[in-house]
């Protein structure tokens, strides 16, 4: 009978996310993965790998966590303003949730995707569930408006991503809250126009 | 007769800045500024301080050639639209002249301000140069135009910074051409809209 591990590697993992989440890449040592995972530097190597790989396991998972909270939580459809606001919201508690440190990937972007391929191949990944994610909020939203071009939609799901990401990087640099409220509020203004064609 | 300084300070310091805004704090050591400076540790400590004092110091100096080519590039004040595009188009020449190595107050903002204060407020003083840069750029366009509220160019202002820092993340994370285009493009397109209310 094989031994049984001593710990669970997506245990382990969600651990070393949150560390890299709060840290980066550069400012983690190995040492700082074992010591909060608790699991001992061969245990950590041989079920998840070098620092590397468990960077790049943790990106799937944050991706993988970030998607899952924002189709848990209920949007507002009453209006397309209403609906934005809400999603925007969402987003804001789950980055919030975890205590100001902004986005993983967006993290990810600033100080890896540069110079490693594979790290800025899933910021564009993310970015594609971020703008699907907007596309089918605001086909749902739209149902009982009047006509709205397709490609309007495509065009106003990229612009919000960005506002997305634009809000993560205020939420990590101490912005106030008033700020980031005239940006929520901002983004949904002008969602709403975008979509009209005006 | 005082023994003459075998380095100037200040070429010191650009050439720190330029390691800083490539590389951020963190995966900088001493050790890099001494190399990349050619300048020994007593001569960097005394003139210029620690890798902090160093840093904050990188900050000001990239701040202030960062607004130095920006109101030295001519803006194409025809219509709103073009002026902001103009404008866009100097900023990202600039990031752009130093190898597509993104905005250094982003950078920091990512990596340093949601530990370091004073970084935070650099941050927020370089934005509200920015944002002054776009009120007066839009106040010089406006000038043959129908009246605009002085609240919408404040807003509007404060909209295209966003947008100025969301470019500067998508620059660092290596996105495609065509991506930075259509960002630019919307930027102006809805600047134009905010500013007459629509």
């Amino acid at each position: 009978m094989a031994r049984k591990k001593e710990f669970d590697p997506d245990v382990a993992l969600t651990k070393a996310m949150q560390f890299f989440w709060q840290n980066g890449f550069e400012n983690t040592s190995v040492r700082d993965l074992i010591s909060n995972t608790g699991v001992n530097f061969y245990g950590l190597y041989s079920s998840l790998g070098d620092k590397r790989e468990i960077f790049l396991k943790s990106l799937d998972e944050y991706i993988k966590m970030y998607m899952s909270a924002l189709n848990a939580q209920k949007v507002d459809y009453q209006d397309v303003d209403s609906a934005v606001v809400s999603a925007f919201d969402n987003i804001f508690a789950f980055l919030n949730g975890h205590g100001h440190i902004g986005c993983m990937v967006c993290n990810a972007a600033i100080e890896v995707a540069p110079t490693d391929a594979e790290v800025a191949l899933k910021m564009q990944a993310h970015r594609e569930q971020v703008e699907a994610y907007w596309r089918s909020l605001l086909v749902k939203v739209l149902e009982k408006e009047e006509l709205v071009k397709p490609e309007n939609i495509v065009h106003c799901a990229e612009f919000l991503c960005t506002q997305v990401y634009g809000l993560s990087m205020l939420l990590r640099a101490q912005s106030s809250q008033a700020l980031i409220s005239r940006h929520i509020n901002m983004s949904a203004k002008l969602a709403d126009r975008l979509l009209k064609g005006i």
